[in-house]
């Protein structure tokens, strides 16, 4: 015996695509779910069955959502000229706790990372266009991790959008909540020196 | 918005139930399911199906497989009088993958760990007693991990099999293939010292 019977493998197979997922991990979840009850396995198989069915995608901000367009899109009570651009929609989600932000969303599934493949084209960035294009919108949040890929993104989308009569801003850098000045690398330290404000 | 959609939230639920998987883990696994075209999901559903129709628990060595007995038990070529006994069914491949062992296996699906609430009744150690029993074994091999878990268990078995006529092993102790001897911790370095055999 060299391998699991296919069954397993095969399902191994299918856990090990799953994002930093490896196979040792893969099959510890095989395992764990063969040694689940009958019924457990057919909750799974229904909750995976259930998002192919309920989920789609907005038409407007591209954010998954059992309704089209999704509530935040559809509510009046939120400023449609205020678009918030956001890598993924975790992210969305994460402003939305903060309640501080009445706007709409846009998200790109995913950021710029060309050495991975990822190019504009593969990004709801065209959507994006589109919808400052159509619509009358006012100010354009750009909502991305500080990485190089988040970074870079930002700057493609202030290109693309220039043209347009509209204000483009960042998320605020400085030290975050809880982090100590000691451990602050210098980017960040510098960043909260330039951003400083009246106390 | 503060949560997700319903069905996105179930099948969080459902991967957060996965070992070592954290809620985060799991949003990245259901963001990740969602972008993929449908067949990809119809894949996963139908590799969960068919280990709950496919796989079943081999009535000697308790082990998962297609057939019962699993093709181990079942082979001429496997010395029925010798049982490897190992936590779980990813040991029983390990030990496969050595080429050294031409015994049978006896996988207990966990170890000893009172706290956690698994004591002797959950693992399959009434089916390992029995076959001792019932067979003329000659040897078991405990071959569990080098930990707290893994010595109380084989101090458990070692017990309960010490009525019967036969030799009870377990897997050498001392410094594994590759590791510094000077990061040995001591434990690990007193079993090899104890250990030593003719150069």
């Amino acid at each position: 015996m060299s391998k699991y019977p296919q069954a397993i493998e095969n399902l191994i197979a299918e856990f090990n695509k799953l994002p930093s997922i490896g196979r040792k991990s893969a099959e510890r979840f095989v395992f764990y779910l063969l040694k689940q009850p009958p019924h457990e396995l057919k909750t799974m198989n229904q909750a995976i069955e259930d998002i192919k069915k309920e989920i789609k995608q907005c038409s407007i901000c591209q954010n998954f959502s059992k309704e089209d367009p999704c509530l935040i899109c559809a509510s009046e009570n939120r400023d449609k000229y205020t678009i918030c651009v956001v890598a993924q929609p975790q992210d969305v989600l994460a402003i939305e706790k903060t309640g501080q932000y009445s706007g709409t969303y846009h998200v790109l599934h995913g950021t710029l990372n060309p050495p991975e493949g990822i190019s504009p084209s593969k990004l709801k960035i065209n959507e994006l266009h589109k919808r400052v294009k159509e619509n009358n919108i006012k100010e354009i949040i750009l909502a991305f991790n500080p990485d190089i890929e988040g970074e870079s993104t930002s700057l493609h989308l202030k290109k693309l959008l220039s043209p347009f009569n509209l204000k483009i801003t960042i998320l605020g850098r400085g030290l975050a909540m809880g982090s100590e000045l000691e451990y602050a690398d210098e980017v960040t330290l510098s960043n909260a020196l330039k951003d400083r404000k009246k106390a």
